[in-house]
């Protein structure tokens, strides 16, 4: 007789399931008292857990009770009203419980046969958001296209290489691999995903043309494109894709898709346009300018998971050609065979994605769609630029700091200004670690034109004007105690022509 | 004043919280009376599903309501007690409920810096299975390996390509690509995802060397891999990877490591060891002769997803040189920059895998495995094998059945026996289709030695001895219609013989 297993009853998940739920609602609720960041060093956490797992298993209410001791304290809270780091991840109620049915009904969706709600779904879900964003109808289910979730914008970078290698090699991509010198374009602005996409899809970092750009805007130069292509095109190499992108992850430049997509065309090279961050702002028809032309776009996506508040991983991918990219990806071992699957009559996601299974992500934009509403969604956004575009009206008009680039959407880049270069970077250095010590908020930073910038991102749901305000204090106080410890020269000059670096206006 | 987005509050969330949990606890104790397979036709679910998204919010009860109206109905119930397709991904309570605390905290884990709590406690979670395997020492953190969180053994199989061919090239595939005719090898009964990686990789399908098998026991036969070996190096190819696989996924399978390894090393390639459904089994001493050998890898993985009841998706991979590794796959713009990952003193587990966002899922491995503790999770490894070996005899003591593969672990393949193949294939074919019909169970079906065979695989914490048994007696009685309505001519003499076919025990 083989002992059982100690499986949790319904019973037993219900009552701890209430508890876990109080859990994540007490967590919610407390996030304003904590730090942002937590006060530890590495090793802190491993140090609380045991070397070997239990041999014999313990209460659930130990395991809970730990979250508190062993959990929180390593954590950085992403969900905190005083987070404005890289960009936020944020989740919301509605997308933690559509997670926690994903999570008990644990179905596989690699496969329509293996989850026909959860594929359909899917694909109705993705129609939605192209409706709320107005994207071209050719990306729609309806059409030749279609979308997918992918886990991340990474992954929907990779994906894009691979069928655009699959197309620039008339389909022998598949068999034959990379066999010839293929190139890719993006903006030195373009996130790092790129090159990792290049390297994995194994034609080197060396392959990836990192276009220079508008000294201002910060948004790739078509001219330098052309160059770039016709150059590549030149030396026998094969341009196989250009990467634009709708909001960098730096500045949240926008670059001038019309004329990329005009000479991806030109040159028949895929065009790919990661609008992971800023995406989500063209639910919102008054920030939808910055969409114009990617009706040119072979392939798009951004990210719910990051201004939509739809909990990660949830990126929106969709491709104007769906039977391309099911021709570059698709695998059929015996095993997967069936009959839904030979009647073509449906979809099958494992074609669509990197790894063979997947979860039931849809229903996370199934309840915050439905929860929010197209206006609640609209009324985040707006909240989140309104609230940017009051704090860079703060930071313009301290003529201690300077706006570095544009900023149309929730992040604002700024940075103290000084005339010596090597100082202003030491100083934002260490103003940014001194801000970041406090516990009080997060942010981090960047470089833009070579010089160390603040970057100041709004978007979780519980930040408000106050905290934003009070962010805002605290940068001037911080400074203040900057300025006087480094004894850094500001010349006042500077200062006061700082207060007219005001070309960098919203949108 | 811009409008509010209508966020869920924390007293909303407790409420409509609750009502999930008691929601998920309904449809886990509901399963036994539901079909295993929805009775449902492509777009039976989209046809449910409005065009577009609600313009403004509905009620949380609403979305609640429509999971019984929408989403049940178009389910294949993965959880159910009766799932015996594929292998089982089978989740508990314990795992749901840490979903829940991941999907609530939020965080983002690409970097120590994202969340110190979220890395410390996947490395520590990945040594307590190595430690309940007994992997070698080489895989662990306390040495030059380590242990990392993949989404599927896909990924796991597509980063150790990667790395393989980082080290194959000397290094410059980073920046020069793919720039020799590297090759691949496998079983022909290795995992499909082994071609996709190598397609994804940019070698192509092409570069697969697809090695026959033992035709009885079905695993790779060294003799023919160092044939391979031996004709691609003198045809100037260069040989980067080997794949084998302890438990393949058609029948469970288990290649001969030692040999393999040696070989590995002779010729200076990667070995990679896909154990993703049966290495969860290497917990129990006595089933791990299986991974006799592993010492060899450059790198291993399992699938706790599979059947150590962590819910989808926990793919745990580990190197014997996680430098390597993260040579081979790092990237390092500016605004990830961080004072701990520069104190080389930290995991950045972005380098270790292919998207750059991550989440908490090491949460999952320690409820899991903090409420079963070891011995609780070896019971429930223990049980299924037990059931496994029982309904093997069931199948073998009648004479119109055969098992066509050794059956070690808790997946039985078997068959209809008749002479004639073509008749065989069918009568197989339609028993298949007529026990999935029936909805009372799910089983799918594989090729061995090019036949026709059902697979049964046991893993739901839900399924008992009972359960099965009576699968055995609904696939007897569908037998004995299948051959009363196809008038197959069995004859008598093989079905004696048949009864003697039983050289393919256990282990």
């Amino acid at each position: 007789m083989v002992e059982q297993a100690p499986h949790m009853t319904a019973d037993e998940f219900r009552r701890y399931g209430h508890q876990v739920v109080d859990w994540v609602a007490d967590y919610w609720s407390g996030l304003p008292e904590r730090r942002v960041t937590p006060d530890v060093s590495p090793g802190d956490t491993a140090a609380f857990l045991p070397a070997r797992a239990p041999e014999t298993g313990e209460g659930f209410d130990e395991i809970v009770k730990d979250l508190d001791t062993v959990v929180t304290p390593g954590l950085t809270h992403w969900q905190h009203p005083n987070f404005y780091a890289y960009f936020p991840a944020n989740t919301s109620g509605p997308s933690v419980l559509a997670d926690l049915v994903c999570a008990g009904i644990g179905v596989q969706g690699m496969l329509w046969a293996t989850g026909p709600a959860c594929t359909e779904m899917e694909t109705v879900m993705l129609d939605w958001l192209a409706d709320l964003l107005d994207l071209p109808a050719r990306f729609r289910s309806s059409g030749q296209g279609g979308g997918v979730i992918q886990d991340s914008a990474s992954s929907a970078t990779l994906v894009a290489t691979l069928v655009a290698l699959y197309r620039a090699s008339g389909g022998r991509w598949r068999t034959d691999g990379v066999d010839r010198h293929y190139t890719i374009y993006t903006s030195t602005q373009g996130h790092s995903s790129i090159e990792k996409a290049a390297r994995l899809a194994g034609v080197g970092d060396g392959a990836v043309r990192l276009i220079d750009v508008d000294s201002s805007t910060l948004a790739l130069r078509p001219a330098s494109l052309r160059s770039a292509l016709e150059a590549d095109r030149a030396a026998d190499r094969v341009p196989a894709l250009v990467v634009a992108t709708i909001g960098t992850t730096s500045t949240t430049a926008v670059d001038p898709l019309p004329e990329i997509g005009e000479m991806c065309r030109e040159f028949g090279v895929w065009l790919h346009v990661d609008a992971a961050y800023a995406g989500a702002s063209a639910i919102c028809p008054e920030l939808r300018w910055s969409h114009t032309g990617v009706e040119l776009a072979d392939s798009y996506c951004f990210d719910p998971h990051k201004w939509l508040l739809t909990g990660f991983d949830c990126d929106a991918f969709w491709v104007a050609d769906r039977a391309e990219l099911i021709q570059a990806l698709s695998v059929l071992p015996e095993y997967l065979r069936n009959a839904a699957t030979e009647s073509g009559a449906v979809i099958d996601y494992r074609d669509w994605q990197v790894p063979l299974g997947r979860r039931f992500r849809a229903l996370k934009l199934w309840f915050v769609l439905r929860w929010y509403g197209a206006e609640g969604l609209r009324a985040h956004i707006r909240s989140g630029v309104a609230v940017a575009q009051e704090f860079a009206s703060w930071v313009r008009s301290d003529r201690r700091f300077e706006i570095v680039a544009p900023y149309p959407f929730s992040l604002v880049c700024f940075r103290l200004r000084l005339d010596d270069d090597a100082a202003s970077d030491a100083a934002n250095a260490e103003l940014l670690r001194r801000l970041n010590a406090s516990g009080a908020l997060y942010l981090t930073h960047t470089k833009v034109r070579d010089r160390f910038v603040l970057r100041l991102a709004i978007g979780a749901p519980q930040t408000t004007r106050e905290h934003v305000a009070e962010a805002w204090r605290l940068i001037q106080q911080t400074t203040s105690s900057v300025d006087h410890d480094l004894e850094v020269m500001i010349d006042a000059d500077s200062r006061r022509s700082a207060h007219d670096h005001g070309d960098l206006g919203a949108g």
